[in-house]
């Protein structure tokens, strides 16, 4: 996507050498910075000190991190340590793993001196599939956007989303926001309800960025405005992403989405949500009651950081000292309340059977 | 209430002389700190800075204004003039008007010399009818918590609350918080998870501060993790006040209740509004269509103000610059979401019948 005219992605290999660039999303919206990573340590602390966040990213920097590792030494006890290194950065992300596993198949039966060239291959790889599968969801929510623009006489489709699960989630495009973009570049007016999303602020923080970077029109909301905008009619669709899908289509994401799907349902505004295939987790049936849901840090509620009268980020304290906090992470979505769920093999409803007709290779429950 | 175990009102005159205190909210909860009152200039500044907030504070702030402003002069033309200044600090108030009409009526008709110690006696009558008003929302309450509490088998009943409609909204009890203190002083277990309440923040600071200062346990979360509470069986009831009620039952209240109300209904966890008679305009029937919502500044949403780390409060910038925001101040939620409607005459069904049932003096609509 578009940052001041510029296309970019959110990770690249920079040079011959190997040395990656990822954007600095810690600085975002403040600033724009590149960084380099050019060890397998500078990909760890990237990912573990939230420079690059959202799961597809996160994985693709972490195979360009054994890259790194086997440019120095590809050696099996390198491969290994490089590995546990990354795989130990963000305990829970599911495409962490996936990532990983996949770089140590790839490597691991190649003779050493072959093995560097083939680990950047093989991320580049997996960042273009990234991209593919985002922009395949970009085109089947397109179609879904046109259908609603052609009741909207050129008026402007009202898109409502919560969290970040944009471009800068992924290495490309994104998710929820794929849809988006995609109307965008083909002319259908589209704007974007975003809502700020506390208490990280990725929707005000990230979401706002990359929609007003790219030149897609957008507002932010406070997350508790998003009912009295469909009350009134403000919103034509909902679409978020998602941390886990269970195979019955209930769908777990950044706590709060739960809140905006009941007003969805109580106002006939649709609600979808979109992921790739690598979300959906086959192995459950009940979201509600089988999806671990992460307790955060309570100084993500008791403080919020920003940018001072002085133009310095600082942390200020926003909660009664004193205060005990409950902080989880996410929300369980039941695929009563879903509409869709959009992938990159076409839209299925949220169900065992809509998502079996898409994914018939996976096994019965 | 109590702070630091001492019991406060939120106004109080302080001397013979007629000197009026008021705690100054707007460095809460960082600081308790008395300001006085010394003029009508003092009073309507109070309320225009928002040192003093809620409707019935408001309301019983300008009584005592008035009663300022005689004090120094009590001819006609300086209590015409005190009215004019005080009500034009916060135009969409109502209870200001009415406050600021009945100490009109008191006074006038009273020879010059008499005026200004009947002003101070109506204002300290207003005071004390809204704290008994809040205090019998506290009882009728309180049978409601009483018998949640025989399902509970000992453990604390878990009451979710938006905003602040505390004591600190009032001159004691408060109106949704009224049942969760008349419990506490009851010995009936009660803890109460607190929104946040963006943008503005007022149950993080203020609802946080004066259920803590009191004794009263209390949990902090962001608005949006009241559906997953509820979804986990985390809440009993939810109580939140109003800033205007239709007379079929529609409840207007800070924006975000409308979201938890629908986490309610979804969830079978009965949801309640508290509020005095005042709250209810009688002239209206349908909230969503008629009730008129405030716009306010998109730099609540924007910015935000905290304590640093060198213990100043500063305003930090938490939105991408340049963005586009909208920021209703309050939202409608349904009656049919409503259970019922405590107020100081006892609980209603939130309905024109259940209201007629308590309030037989209205007329037919």
């Amino acid at each position: 996507m578009r940052v001041d005219g510029k296309a970019f992605r959110t990770i690249w290999q920079a040079d011959a050498d190997g040395t990656v660039v990822v954007i600095d999303q810690t600085q975002l919206p403040f600033a724009f910075a590149e960084r380099p990573l050019r060890s397998v340590a500078d990909a760890a602390a990237a990912i573990r000190d939230m420079v690059v966040r959202g799961a597809p990213l996160i994985g693709v920097t972490a195979a360009y991190g054994v890259a790194l590792a086997l440019r120095d030494d590809s050696r099996d006890a390198r491969l290994a340590a490089a590995i546990d290194e990354l795989a130990g950065t963000r305990p829970t992300a599911v495409n962490l793993r996936w990532a990983l596993e996949r770089m140590r198949q790839a490597v691991l039966p190649l003779p050493s001196a072959q093995r560097a060239a083939k680990a950047y291959a093989e991320a580049a790889a997996i960042a273009n599939e990234d991209v593919a599968s985002c922009a395949a969801i970009g085109r089947h929510g397109l179609a879904l956007l046109r259908s609603i623009a052609e009741r909207k006489a050129g008026q402007a489709i009202n898109v409502l989303t919560h969290c970040n699960a944009g471009w800068l989630a992924c290495v490309d495009w994104g998710t929820a926001l794929a849809p988006v973009y995609a109307a965008h570049e083909a002319g259908v007016p589209v704007h974007v309800y975003v809502d700020e999303t506390r208490p990280r602020g990725q929707g005000a923080l990230l979401t706002a960025f990359e929609l007003g970077a790219h030149g897609v029109p957008y507002t932010v909301v406070a997350d508790n405005a998003g009912g009295h905008l469909m009350q009134h009619g403000n919103v034509d669709i909902c679409i978020v992403g998602s941390d886990r899908t269970t195979a019955t289509g209930d769908v777990a994401n950044k706590i709060g989405t739960y809140l905006k799907a009941l007003a969805a349902r109580d106002n006939d505004v649709p609600f979808y949500a979109a992921l790739p295939f690598s979300t959906i987790d086959w192995s459950m049936g009940d979201g509600v009651r089988e999806v671990p849901i992460e307790e955060r840090s309570p100084r993500e509620v008791t403080h919020v950081r920003g940018r001072g009268a002085d133009g310095r980020l600082a942390d200020v304290e926003i909660v009664a000292p004193g205060s005990r906090v409950k902080n989880p992470g996410f929300d369980v979505t039941p695929a009563r309340l879903v509409t869709g769920i959009i992938t990159e093999r076409g839209i299925a409803a949220a169900s065992r059977e809509g998502l079996r007709l898409l994914y018939p290779e996976q096994g019965r429950a």
